[in-house]
This record gives C-alpha cells, sequence and structure tokens, in this order.
C-alpha cells in the first residue's frame, strides 16, 4: 500500500535551519547507532547519492532524512554524482554484480559495500516473455510480463524498503516505521527484521485478519489504531515531529526520498532483461504515481549514461475506475489531480489523492503515453486471463496493468507492434477476496470413473 | 503437499509388455502432441537420461511414463549418461546458463533446449545467510536458509513439476493432472498455464476456500471429489488404468521419476551458493521423504562430476511430531516405516506412510545424520523465530526443519561449528492459520501521543 506524504509545515519545519533544511536531530554519542540518532550530512556515505533536490524550485540540500523542500514545500529527490567514463565498463561492473537490486549500487543512494549488509535483497525478478498472453491480446511486437512477486515479500516494495533501509542506517535510524493497510506493513517488518533494525508498523484497528498476521510475524511492534488510515497517517505525522520520533525513520515519509529511488530498478532490470534496450511500451500501475516517475527517472539515466541507446518510449499509467483521479485529469487535459473517494477492489493502488500525480500527467503526454483506468469487473477478468495464460497470479494492481494494457489495445492507443512491459507489482495470494467469488471447481464429482465420465470432463 | 504414490499390480502392469514394462500407449498420428498419445522411446529426448532404473533390483527400462519396476515393483528412477571430462568446463557451462534451475539442464532429465520452452522456471531461490537466527541457536560455523517460498507458486513445488513438464512434452502428453491439497495444485495449475498444456487436478471437495482459489485461478480443469484425500488418489490411480487417463501426465504418479529428479537442484544450488563446496550439515523435511532422497542423490552426483570437493556431509531429516513415521523408526533403530495418521498443522509433511521412508533412513544413518520430530506449539515458535531473525515467513514445514534444527542443537547432535543448511520449503502467506492464533497488534490504540505513551511503546 502507498501512502501519501503530507508536506506539512510542521513537518517541514522540523528539519530547517541554517543548513537549508537539515538538521542533524542530535550527534552521535557512540561508535554505534545510538537511539534517537543522527549521522552529520559530511559523514553519510550513500554512494553516488551527492544531495537532496527539490523537484519544482530545483534547491539543493545536504543529504538527510527530510523530504520537503524548506523553501517551496516541494518533494526533495535524490540528485547524483554518477561514475562517468566508459559505459561498459559500467556495464560489466553491474552484470558481475549479484543477483538483485545491489548489482545496481552505482545508480542507487546506498554505499558502495550495500550488498554486505544484511538486507531482504529483492529485485532480479524474472521478465516473463508472455507469448500466449500476446496472442490473447494481438501483441505482436513481443509482450512481457515484469512479475515483481517474486520479491522476498512478494511485492514490489521491498525493492523500496530496502533503499529506506540502507538510510535508516545512514542516518543512525534504529527505529524503521510505516503506515499501512497491507503489502508496506510486511515489507517493513521483513525489512527491519532481516536488518537487526527495531520495527514499529501502524495500522487501522479494523484491517482484515489475514493481513495483521503478515504484518505481525516478523515480531517487530504492530500497532492497530482506533481510527481510519487517514487517522493512523495523521498520528504518524504528529509522531514524526516529536522527540518519541527522534531515531524513526518512517520509510514513506522522512526517508521518503531515498525510498522512492528503489523503483528505478524496476526500470534498471527491465532493460537489463532486454539485453539492455529500451521497451517501446511500458504499462504501469499508480498509486501515489511514485513508482511511475521513478521507472521514467531510471529510464533517463540509463540513456544519459549511455548504457542503453537513446531513443523513444512511451509510458502507459494504469487506474482502477474506482481510484481514477490521475486518468480522469489525463482524459479531462488537466495538470492538476482532483482527489477522490476510492472504491475498489486494488486496495495497493486506491490513493485518492495521489502525490506525484502531475508527474505522472507530465510523463504520459511528454513520451507519447496515456493514462486509462478498468473496472472491477475487468480487473478480476485480467486477473484471471493472465493466470490462464501465463501461470501468474497477479495481485488486483497486476489486473489492472494487464485490464488497462487490453483496453488500450483495443483502442489502438497501445502499438500491438511494439515492445510491450506490463507490471505485476504484487501476489495474488495476498488478494484472494478479489476473485474467490469468481473462481471455483469446474465440477464436483464422486470418486468414480461414470461420475467423472456423467461431468463432461472425459 | 506431496503424494504416495502406490505402485499396484494393475498400475504396472499397464506398461508391462516386451520392452520391460515400457509400452508407448499408442503412436502419435500427426506431428504434433496428440491427445492420448505417446512417444515411442528411441525419439524420446530428455537430455543425458539414458534410463529408467530400478532402486531395488537394479533392472533397467527405457524411458517412459512409468514409475514401478515391472520385476520387483520397486520405484524407478533416472540413469543418466552424465558429461564426462573437464569438470572446469562444465561448471563454466553452468555459470553461463540462466538463473534458474535449467543452469543445471546437464544433469536433469531434460532436453538441452529446455530453457527455450515456456516454463515457470523456478529455482535460483536465494541462500540467506542467518546469522541472527544462528546467534539465537548459538551456531557459530555458518547457518543458511534455504530458501525456496521465492519460487514463482512459492514453494519447492515448482522444481519437480516443471521437470514434469518437460517429461509430459516428451511423451507427448497433452494434459497435465495431480492430485493435491494444496501446494502441487497451484504449482500444476501454473506451469500447465505456462507451457500451453490442459490441466486437470483433483482436489478433495471439502478444501479451504483459499486452497481452491489457488487450484483454479489458473483456469484448468479443477474437480472436486467427493471423498477423503484417499478417495482422490484411489480414484487417479483408477484414471491412470482407464483409456481415459491416456495422455495424461500424473506428474507425481506415472512422471514421478522425472518430477522427483527436479528436487536434485537444491543440491546444485545449495553447493554452487556455497561457491561449489559442500555444506557439513542439511536439515531437510520429510513428506514422502523423496526431496530428501534426492538431495542426497544430487551431492552425490557433484562429488562424482568432481564439481564440488570429496569430503562427508551429514543429512538430518526433519518431521512434524503429529507425522512422524520416519523419526520413530529412526529412534527405534528400525529399517521400515511404520504409517501412522497424520495430525499436524504442517499439512505439507503430512503423508503418513511415507514412500521413501526406508532411504531416508538408510541416508541419515549412512552419513551420520539423524531424524527427529517437533510437535506443533514448536513449529509455530519456530516460524516465528524465523520471522524475526531473517524477516522470512516460512510455511509450517520451514516452521518443522527450524524447529528440528534447535532440538538436534539442544541434544549436541548437530555440530554449531560445522557449515549448517536449512531448508524452508514454502510461503507462509499459504498456512496463515498455523500462527494466526498467537499473532496479532502489540498494542491498540488511539491516535494520539498520550494513548501511544500510555501504551509503553515510547
Amino acid at each position: 500500500m502507498g501512502q501519501v506524504p503530507i508536506p506539512s509545515h510542521g513537518e517541514s519545519r522540523h528539519g530547517e535551519d541554517e543548513e537549508k533544511g537539515f538538521a542533524p536531530m542530535s550527534v552521535l554519542t557512540s561508535d554505534d547507532h545510538a537511539e534517537g540518532a543522527s549521522v552529520p550530512p559530511s559523514q553519510v556515505d550513500l554512494g553516488p547519492a551527492a544531495a537532496l533536490s527539490c523537484r519544482e524550485c530545483g534547491e539543493r540540500f545536504p543529504l538527510g532524512p527530510i523530504f520537503a523542500c524548506a523553501s517551496c514545500f516541494g518533494p526533495l529527490e535524490i540528485a547524483y554524482d554518477f561514475p562517468t567514463g566508459d559505459p561498459e565498463a559500467l556495464r560489466a561492473r553491474i552484470t558481475a554484480g549479484p543477483q538483485n537490486i545491489w548489482r545496481y549500487a552505482p545508480l542507487l543512494p546506498v554505499p558502495a559495500d550495500v550488498a554486505d549488509h544484511p538486507n531482504l535483497n529483492p529485485g532480479c525478478t524474472p521478465l516473463v516473455r508472455a507469448d500466449r498472453l500476446a496472442a490473447e491480446l494481438g501483441v505482436t511486437g513481443g509482450l512481457y510480463v515484469k512479475d515483481d512477486s517474486a520479491n522476498p515479500t512478494h511485492s514490489f516494495k521491498d525493492r523500496v524498503v530496502a533503499n529506506a533501509v540502507e538510510a535508516a542506517r545512514a542516518f543512525g535510524f534504529t527505529t524503521l516505521s510505516c503506515s499501512s493497510t497491507g503489502n508496506l506493513a510486511g515489507a517493513v517488518g521483513a525489512a527491519a527484521a532481516r536488518a537487526g533494525l527495531r520495527s514499529c508498523v501502524f495500522i487501522p484497528h479494523d484491517l482484515e485478519q489475514g493481513k495483521v498476521v503478515m504484518a505481525a510475524v516478523y515480531g517487530g511492534e504492530l500497532v492497530a489504531i482506533e481510527g481510519t488510515y487517514d487517522d493512523v497517517n495523521r498520528f504518524c505525522s504528529e509522531l514524526i515531529g516529536d522527540p518519541i520520533g527522534e531515531g524513526w525513520g518512517f520509510v514513506n515519509v522522512n526517508l521518503r526520498p531515498y525510498y522512492a529511488e528503489g523503483s528505478k530498478t524496476l526500470a534498471y532490470e527491465i532493460c537489463e532483461q532486454l539485453g539492455w534496450k529500451l521497451p517501446d511500451q511500458l504499462v504501469i500501475p499508480i498509486a501515489s504515481g511514485s513508482q511511475l516517475t521513478k521507472i521514467d527517472k531510471g529510464l533517463k539515466e540509463l540513456i544519459q549514461l549511455g548504457l542503453v541507446e537513446d531513443r523513444p518510449y512511451r509510458i502507459f499509467g494504469a487506474q482502477a475506475e474506482g481510484c481514477s483521479p490521475v486518468s480522469r485529469a489525463y482524459r479531462d487535459g488537466h495538470d492538476v489531480v482532483r482527489p477522490v473517494k476510492p472504491d475498489t477492489i486494488a486496495k495497493s493502488l486506491a490513493i485518492g489523492n495521489p502525490a506525484d500525480g502531475p508527474y505522472v500527467l507530465d510523463i504520459a503526454r511528454r513520451t507519447g503515453g496515456a493514462v486509462e483506468d478498468v473496472d472491477d469487473a475487468r480487473i478480476v477478468e485480467a486477473i484471471k486471463l493472465l493466470a490462464r495464460t501465463e501461470g501468474i497470479f497477479a495481485e488486483t494492481a497486476g489486473g489492472v496493468t494487464v485490464g488497462v494494457t487490453r483496453k488500450l489495445l483495443a483502442d489502438g492507443r497501445l502499438d500491438p507492434e511494439a515492445t510491450t512491459v506490463v507490471l505485476n507489482t504484487g501476489d495474488g495470494l495476498k488478494t484472494l477476496d478479489a476473485v474467490a467469488g469468481t473462481t471455483g471447481p469446474s465440477a464436483t464429482i464422486r470418486p468414480n470413473l461414470d461420475s467423472f465420465r456423467e461431468a463432461g470432463l472425459a
């Protein structure tokens, strides 16, 4: 479950000082990580990450646990000093790296020795050549499914949380935290356990039992909040502003600039798996929109570094009709995204006020893509289509991307003769309810051949 | 869920003729796979697989869809013509292969071009260096968890089914089938979908809703049988003996010799991930016992081929106390395994009459290992221990191996100073009920800081 960080005045003021928004909350008093401690910027080693940069006004800030520009409240993102020189040398270095996202460490905000740290090591998930799905959809140019259900906790969240863990270590944080109603809770709990960090995850008190088990089994603090998910988020903002929250890394709030970069690895992997080539078209789900914008960022970096040929690609965003603020804005030709109240089975995409919505609109328009949505019935159909043709059981978010792909092909907006990559970002095991009502045995018979024949199965 | 093939007279007679038990059920009438057709042995290309060999009397049979010796009813296994010559060349060939089990194609009963076939491509799952678990258990020699929940349908079954799919193709089968109450149903449904084969999976009619969804979503035939799991198995045996069943590959019955070889890849991967070294000790779960015997076979092959140094290793088998026929036989010093009626939460290991039990006893004794069991409460404790220390949420079978590891260390039967590999063969998401009763929020609070403090969380 993605969340929308609301850069409130209170939060960003927390870090305002002469260092342009970065205030070490305290100085380390021992050699080791100390509760509530942070690390002076000069001692922060996050590899090629050079600074934080405001996406709106461009102002730069030293690396620190902040997420909003002190001047304009715009979102901060990582600015890099990338390796220069021979692309072949960089490519060889990546290829020789581990079979996980850390092979791309030279392009991420992580220290060079990141692979030696205990970490869930997500990534290098299959890019499945989906010929049977392609045949059903009429795609002739090569259709691929990037299947991120293969990650350790079975969603793409492992990629972003793994990056947040490294930032937490770098800033001397000892508690990893988030608010969540799903995938993120498990990803944070598991990552903290492996890393030896304390975790404290906040959930609404009425969460389904299955999701509670998944969030609790890793043994961190799991705090149920009497209230809605919005109440949970508001409480987390309060906690960040309070002394209690010092030493706490909220992966998708004060660590968000680092966390979000994890999604770039989807772009890197797709291109490497295609033989260091850009796909022509990508269909990406939209929750906060961060994943889509970071995949675009990742593709641009590969071009900039000479790792892939510089040629056009088109990015398509996919939403559920019951939570489609970005596709509505796209359809209406607006630059601003009007918040909605979500009502869809695609709960991992149910963010009614997507923080990166305007950036998504810009990318879809700039690259010649589009943003589209599908209704819940078609999401279920698409989940079953993908399962039936490729043996991939996707989360509802995967139903959204496959369903939107089908719609865009029918409309002629996706080119069937172009190389197309569709993302599945989660696992059907986590959203069984979505398909339970329409899936079941084809027959129930007595244990004998006559009964088998009578059922028309022979 | 593993199953016990019962080599009944009726089934093995099915294949009895002058070809020593192999009878092509019919000859292909077209160039393509035909329903109910088989392929003459001389046309079967399964790479280095040369013949079937009886594990009891050693008699050899041509490669075919049979599983029991026509002479003595002993189980058949694959005999190979392995590549001879420079181990370095073989190692280089494997290392240059794909990141899945097909890198070991030269050692499996699959054609050389197997990686070009649509297949779920399981394997190359993480070997997790489990330092935090090691610290809790007092292991100093290096403790690793081989985490097979990372496979496409999140259990080791994908390895064996992938091999069965290749055998099904080779024999011209067009329907992939099995009886199952769990992991196998999903693995067969998904693998058949990807491969473009028809599937027909048989389950007891009273299976839990979640498992039914997982088995049905891939769109194959899912047949619920009014009866117990034993009734389902009996019906499947009837089906194999009937003309209806011609052209059907039951992965764990008539394709069992090929299917079972998939477990060898666990041995290959573990050694390659350790830098082409044998571990000193392995802790492996026992259902039918096939996985343990095939891991031993895989290790012996690596030694034989010069890919690892020839030195002793010890194999430990792990059962749940509620289904522990092999550990009881081990404890009592028996060679024969007395069947039991299973009663344990570890349902994927609940085979009361394990076909490979005697072979497991022999391997544990011969290698200086042991067979041990743990009760359900300790299985749950072990699941939570593994989750808390390493961020791995294991199926009950993983709780069994971790629980047995802990017990064997406490008893001094596992050497804490030796390199030890513990298998986790499945995913906790599939057995949520096992931990649901003892896992939940640490606190429920109102959304304010006072409530947070009062709960003792600050």
